[in-house]
């Protein structure tokens, strides 16, 4: 304690003498912050240097937020401390904590203006004009991108959501909307039988003589002995209608169609990097497939991509499976069929460390801009506690920087950015989604779990109207789940539910979803005993009522409150269109099987969705209504 | 079962149906080598092709012993398969596994001649044009370089032993001598009141104006109230004498001296690069020390060295503390004082292959040839069922090469490399170190645990005689121990010790040592019941008999069959200069205890050591005598 007492005295000469009669003093966590970070936060240059310089603390060091020295030296307000730590001590203004907060960003909140202009500096940008990873939050992995004149499109996995692969559209590579899907028509999907995680994986967008392509693998149930096609559609527009897709009898994943200069066309896909040749239409295999390059890392190497550049083909390559060990590395050759030679510079992203909050980045594509910058998309992933992948797998962006020996480097090889400069790109605000039940208009943000069946979703007096499901969420048989992504860790989802009769074993309202076998329930229950206000979970094979209170019919709002991995259940009654006070039904502290780590079973590496179902029973009927669906995102 | 018997038939079809209803067949270990190593091995290439191209095993994978897939497809002998490997799969001829062994080194021994040539072609030299690492095995650590002329030399680290620090010369970087010491009068080695592991750590030489300058660090012991003082000699020669020792008083390990192209030299130092301007003769400082640099990694930032080339000032760390974590960056700057910008491919030496058997490298220092080719030395550890450094630290060497934009990449970050392309220069075979006692002849191999006493080697009748310590090995006031370094996890070590008269409680013979804390001793021991050959283990504060037997007095040949980190020992006795059989004294299985990691205390990062000793006791006087000492190594 007497060293804490002499760094808050700021007495330098009793911090020497301390620090060398006892040089393990300077670890002392027993009175609250690390020391280092309290010199730092008060911002005594000398005290900071002497620590740094003489003593034996690391500074590779965080706090248990990940923040390091820097983060503490800017709350210090003190220049010439913040100085020494960025160009001595090496501290970057843009590293991150686990909530994504930035030493910069601690200066604007601080509206510090000598440290933001000496940060401004730096990073190249004044706050203002940087952006934050991930760039899509929530359920948006595998991203592939084009660019198209001014435009870009970028696809992203939908597994056996509906519809199909959705089509982003952006003029500035952070702003995103969907305009299409890949699959809209329903006899076009074939996603009924398949279990949750599996449908449509890691599609492809190119662009090749005014047409659009998208490929994707469908990846079938484990039953049979056929696990994995390839799947094809073109359109002459980005947002489509696309053709009806055509399906390739080629084992693999990750496909993707790459155009030579003599107009031959190919289709890459995994194990490795194999290649063979596809019809002008893409409709066609034309060639047996061969194996380009097996990888730089040799775990799992898929979602290749080429890219012809300055006499060189660049294989792209994701490896190290999905996970923690996931990567982006990448190879060339003079000549398509190689040989490969490996970046020497591999992994090219790589989140190398542990304690960063945006990990398991892989999976990438290069984009050119129209400025002739470089950019690459690709997925990463979040984990609550460090464990839990709550919103799945989402998309980055960091800049391509070419070596002089014409290598690519991902964000200078740092690993993917928390804060990073905008690309040199006219701001493009689309316009924000939003549903409109009086004029029957569901935004773009609403998918199904699988295909929902006909007139699924009707609307009438302002309300959305769910035709309910004979079979209840827990099967691959339940229809018309409605869903958005969870795009925050924290957010409040508030749905009004209709006064409706419902018999004995119905029951509809909200779901927090993952797939037929993890999610829960929030909503109203007809029983023997009455109506109730219930949250019942489903895990693996276990149901069971959590929370429950008895009510009187007529129309609620239902509101929940996610925190992380707890959820609070608020209800409201509504009584001649006015309302009641909000109640508390509980809460519960853990849901931790909202997420791919959550239980292992089957294919889980999509997220967790949130939205509104309703479950009519094996021979009855019944129609959900819901209206003023608010999904509030509380994490920025 | 069956998957295996489909690969030994060499049935695809057989091995296509199998692996579609069982994907998972492939990992399948339970009947002996992975199958896919064994359809490597049989050279099939097609199977080869399905497995890699189609099955879900990964070609990271490694065996046992770390064989990659490589080795097993060099043992098949078929060109095909080996170079599928190489092209498609990416698969280096030069990856070694735990006992050093590479794909070309078993085409060598296997005499393939056609993959012999391959290999050639993708390594750029035949076999016996390749060296392997470490170039110089056993306690070499620290190493730092220069090269005068056409000559090299180089320090290492020498903690407590006498004399200090070894100076090395080589003309080929592969083959090196040792040719004198920094430090030979042992009124100026200050190590008397010194614990194992303290002395002279991480020694720099350099050249200027005609001299040649070493510094080190002294390490004192932990009682005081300074800990470190840096150490200057010089000499005209680079074998010396050197001048007597100065020590500066500034804290602080790892030092350096740069002269900058005006002629002004610094030092630098640890934490991270400290930087002082030091007098034209190295011995006064002349500022105050300031942080240049504190590093790219920032956990343990030391071993800094300065290089001025086209412009630049290349700073040179290790950082990550000299364990598994150890790595070499760099950073570099227009203006000697800065500001430094960490190079984006740091670490430029690491090993990432946590299997990989050559580990801990880092603290490195580069050096160009007469030729222009640029190298790097730096120290590594081996370690013994992943777990022992019983080598200690030893020294690795591994071409540089410089990007386009100016960063000196070591060994293409590829990491360690255990089997390597000779340098560019004329094979050098110094005359190898031998004893001559007949002529009074100590070769430079040996050293002595602290300052031996006056007259502690005599020689006589071919003998060498060691004078008794007055205390035992386990007191910092033991003395005359001499030793060389363990160079082998497997080497026998055999001396035949001279037929003496001993009092009761007198002991001498052999000892493998690693510092006073652990020892084994193996000898002669005068009890109260007779004459003894015992072995006796010293582990922390215990002291134990472990082996024993009674024995007739009399000259004997006493032999320790070392291997990994069992220790077999045997005698012979001499009657009349004839040798009579060898018997077994019995063995010890783990001496897990001559190592750093054996025990925990004190600074343990030297190295196994294996020699003579006697143990006169405190009132009592006793010559041991010694001949014929070979040390034989077994590793290659």
């Amino acid at each position: 304690m007497k060293l804490r007492e002499a760094i808050l005295n700021r007495d330098l000469d009793v911090v020497k003498d301390l620090l060398v009669k006892d040089p393990n003093s300077i670890e002392d966590k027993t009175g609250g912050v690390w020391l280092p970070f309290l010199a730092a936060s008060l911002g005594d240059l000398e005290i900071v240097r002497y620590i740094v310089e003489y003593s034996r603390a690391s500074f590779n060091e965080t706090d248990e937020l990940n923040r390091n020295v820097l983060h503490y030296g800017v709350e210090s307000g003190n220049i010439s401390v913040v100085r020494y730590l960025v160009e001595r001590v090496g501290m970057s203004p843009v590293s991150g904590d686990i909530n994504l907060v930035t030493p910069y960003e601690i200066a604007y909140e601080n509206k510090n203006k000598e440290i933001l202009t000496y940060f401004e500096e730096v990073c190249g940008a004044p706050y203002e004009q940087m952006y934050h990873n991930p760039i899509r939050t929530g359920m948006h992995p595998d991203p592939s991108i084009i660019c198209v004149g001014d435009d870009f499109y970028m696809v992203n996995s939908s597994f056996i959501f509906f519809p199909c692969i959705p089509i982003s559209h952006s003029k500035d590579l952070i702003h995103w909307k969907v305009i299409g899907h890949a699959i809209t028509n329903p006899e076009w999907a074939y996603l009924d039988e398949l279990e949750g995680g599996r449908g449509y994986w890691a599609p492809d967008i190119s662009y090749y003589e005014g047409k659009y392509y998208i490929t994707a693998t469908y990846r079938l149930n484990d039953t049979g002995t056929v696990y994995r096609k390839q799947m094809v559609v073109s359109s002459d527009k980005p947002e489509g209608p696309y053709c009806e897709p055509v399906f390739l009898d080629e084992d693999g994943i990750d496909p993707s169609i790459f155009t030579d200069d003599d107009g031959r066309r190919y289709m890459l896909l995994n194990r490795g990097a194999r290649i063979f040749e596809i019809s002008k239409d893409g409709k066609k295999q034309l060639s047996e497939a061969t194996l380009l390059y097996y990888g730089h890392q040799k775990r799992a190497p898929e979602g290749s991509h080429l890219l012809k550049k300055d006499g060189w083909y660049y294989l792209f390559q994701a490896e190290g499976g999905t996970g923690l060990g996931h990567r982006i590395s990448v190879a060339r050759s003079k000549e398509l069929f190689g040989v490969y030679t490996p970046c020497p510079y591999n992994p090219i992203m790589r989140q190398q460390d542990e304690k960063g909050a945006i990990k398991r980045c892989g999976h990438g594509k290069p984009v050119k801009t129209p400025n002739g910058e470089w950019y690459m998309v690709y997925l990463c992933g979040r984990q609550l506690e460090g464990e839990y992948s709550l919103l799945g797998r989402e998309t980055a962006l960091d800049p391509i920087t070419w070596t002089a020996d014409g290598w690519p480097l991902v964000n200078n090889l740092e690993g993917p950015s928390v804060l990073q400069k905008l690309p040199n790109l006219t701001p493009y605000i689309p316009e924000p989604e939003s549903d409109d039940f009086k004029n029957g208009i569901l935004s773009s943000l609403w998918v199904s779990q699988r295909v929902p069946e006909e007139n699924a979703y009707t609307f009438g007096n302002g309300y959305l109207k769910i035709q309910g499901s004979k079979k209840d969420l827990d099967t691959t048989e339940s229809r018309n789940i409605l869903l958005r992504r969870q795009q925050d860790f924290h957010f409040t989802f508030e749905v009004t539910v209709g006064d409706i009769n419902l018999n004995i074993g119905q029951d509809y309202g909200l779901t927090c979803y993952y797939d037929e076998n993890t999610y829960l329930k929030y909503g109203l229950f007809e029983t023997k005993e009455g109506l109730f206000l219930q949250v019942v979970e489903h895990i693996d094979e276990e149901t069971k009522i959590s929370l429950s209170t008895k009510v009187t019919k007529g129309e609620y709002s239902l509101r929940i409150v996610t925190e992380g991995l707890k959820r609070s259940f608020y209800y409201q009654s509504i009584v001649d269109q006015e309302e009641t006070n909000w109640h508390s039904l509980g809460q519960l502290d853990r849901v931790y099987y909202l997420c791919d780590e959550g239980i292992n079973r089957g294919k889980r590496f999509t997220g967790a969705m949130v939205g509104m179902y309703a479950h009519a029973g094996e021979n009855s009927s019944l129609t959900g209504e819901f209206k003023d669906i608010v999904y509030q995102g509380m994490d920025r």
